[in-house]
């Protein structure tokens, strides 16, 4: 852990998830992972399955954040190009991964390690692994990129191999209060608590279920007693709005 | 209805989708209402309440699709600067439309429409209403910007009362074939058909349930014969692949 800000984007690369067919939960996942463990997402990005529009992604959110994930594009067949994306993007040549091979030797009869099969034994020269214990191919984590599978099962088992060996910062701390009033009504007050408390992170997210709004205001910050005090201030400012409403 | 391709990128503002705090909804719901209507969506980001990082998607997003659609960030209070960050993308001034104070009238005592409610009522210049029937306060449409809320249920209403008065394209028409095998056992051959049938995009999709995966094919295209013609290859492949194995 460093007390600089860990940064990361999020790249998730298929046609499936923009023509709607396949809903996506990733997204969600990852970044609560990411928060959890001091790594700040600050962007995701959705793109299709077309080698110049992932490089050009690639090529810009891997230089602008600590780190970059992928998700989706690594099976055997056509449509999966990510790992030559990623290395277009990072000008690193592939190259067919002999440890690769020979797990994928333990689970196919070596007449079924077919041309398909062996593309996925393909990763950046250099790159570190990241364990698939489900179907044992693994994604790979080259530089700041760590190319991880799209199917979720898959993706949080390498979420959680290669998490140990990424930098971490200070972890983001988050408090909740149920506001109990419209968001017009808080809105003035909670925007000088704001100005206020310029190092923490003021939030008003409203929810609608059963013909009802529910407010909600989120406080976050990765200093726990600036936290404390802003959590104070709105919980004082909600009470006195409840005096006089009464 | 065009025969020009109709496309689209998608703008989702807010810290509570980057911390996980919030599991985004609208993501897959416009992509699948997109693609229903004929307007293909091609990208998604995901930004912070940040100023700069609205105004630079919104700049790059806007020129390069037929239309931008945002969500999020339209409420009162002191986080939702959608309006204020398409007007500075846009250099298009806000003013108060007296419309919506009328809208917001019929719902508020006079003395309850404060300055963070009158904040709501902010749109560009020439932006016409996109109207949303649950809390009254109406969306807009600037250019090929169409600036909606974050509440799923919300969205939902604008994007019903906005679809009618957008051009669309012919709609992309999809078929899905259970594979039946491991991806590696028929990825060459589908990678063949998929050469030979350059007009039609075909996807494969494992996901993994129950410690078992189920891959399918999904064929798409604008024209149907085409579509068809790809479809039957792939049964054809895949009817070949049995009377192999068995």
């Amino acid at each position: 852990m460093s007390n600089e800000a860990v940064t990361a984007a999020l790249l998730v690369i298929g046609d499936e998830i923009l023509s709607g067919r396949t809903k996506d939960k990733n997204i969600g996942y990852i970044a609560e992972y990411l928060t959890n463990i001091g790594i700040d997402l600050k962007e995701v990005r959705v793109v299709p399955d077309e080698m110049e529009e992932i490089v050009a992604a690639v090529n810009v959110l891997r230089k602008r954040y600590s780190y970059l994930f992928t998700t989706g594009g690594i099976g055997p067949t056509h449509d999966d190009i990510t790992a030559d994306a990623v290395s277009a993007a990072l000008g690193i040549p592939l190259y067919e991964d002999p440890r690769i091979i020979a797990a994928m030797l333990e689970r196919l009869q070596s007449g079924d390690l077919n041309e398909a099969r062996r593309r996925m034994a393909r990763i950046p020269e250099g790159a570190e692994h990241v364990a698939n214990p489900i179907s044992k191919v693994p994604g790979f984590m080259i530089e700041n990129v760590i190319v991880m599978a799209g199917v979720p099962a898959i993706m949080q088992a390498m979420m959680d191999d290669v998490a140990p060996r990424l930098k971490t910062g200070t972890r983001m701390m988050m408090e909740t209060l149920e506001a109990g009033f419209a968001e017009g009504t808080y809105a003035t007050a909670l925007s000088e608590i704001a100005k206020a408390h310029p190092d923490i992170i003021i939030g008003s997210y409203p929810s609608f279920q059963d013909g009802r709004f529910r407010n909600q205001i989120v406080v976050r910050s990765k200093d726990g007693a600036k936290l404390q005090a802003g959590v104070e201030a709105i919980a004082q400012m909600l009470d006195d709005l409840k005096s006089q409403k009464s």
